[in-house]
């Protein structure tokens, strides 16, 4: 299933900032400092489940995934990589990935659902946001 | 990063019961009633990150992924699929495949680390080991 023109998520959008797009993705930001915390969403109308891509697509997918993880890594490094895709409370496809650091806010428990977000300072959400196109640029 | 002989961690091994073995990855039922609950682990020593699989790899453990999920949807009808790979207290690489329901222990969080397992009365877990190897056969 992939019909109807793509635009993201309103609660996707008012929680994340657009990093970078890539061809199939755009590269959110959670806007939440406690995290280095990365969501690829697949330009794609009407898309819910992994399944829902094609094959093609699911690979390419994966590829943007490993590279958005890289670029994370290389900006925030960490002591694990959280990967998901949940969509309980959003169902527009959405995969996240999480630089974990043993002692961070929700560790060793998931990131999703605990607590707050803290939002960004303007001047340290542009820096990371400016990494973060760096590091992408680089590993692709 | 793949060296060293494949062992199951043993806190895998006490949470998990083997439904069946694919060419990469073993794949094992949570042993926990209140959700169908899948868990693939790939059979190489010393596997920390999805990065630290070849690409070959990756795209064989994305194919077994949803054949998993496919085979879960048979036997248990969800709302959503949850799709995550953590590994912040097992650092074994392993890919969580979840059936969420609306209303489900959890719902609308994530299920890792919330609440107590519950675990299935022996003949249903045969019956649901049963159940899957069936969907698995017939999906695959």
């Amino acid at each position: 299933m992939s019909c109807g023109a793509f635009a993201l998520d309103p609660r996707l959008g008012a929680d994340t900032r657009l990093v970078a797009s890539l061809p199939l993705c755009d590269v959110q930001l959670m806007d939440d400092a406690r995290y280095a915390w990365l969501v690829l969403v697949p330009r794609r109308g009407g898309l819910v489940e992994i399944a829902d891509l094609s094959d093609d697509e699911q690979g390419l997918l994966w590829r943007e995934v490993n590279l958005a993880a890289r670029a994370l890594r290389a900006v925030a490094p960490c002591d694990k990589l959280n990967l998901g895709a949940l969509g309980n409370i959003v169902r527009q496809l959405h995969v996240h990935v999480i630089a974990r650091c043993e002692g961070d806010a929700a560790w060793p428990g998931p990131a999703w659902g605990h607590g707050k977000a803290e939002p960004f300072a303007e001047v340290a959400l542009q820096q990371r946001l400016a990494a973060l196109r760096n590091a992408l640029e680089a590993s692709s």
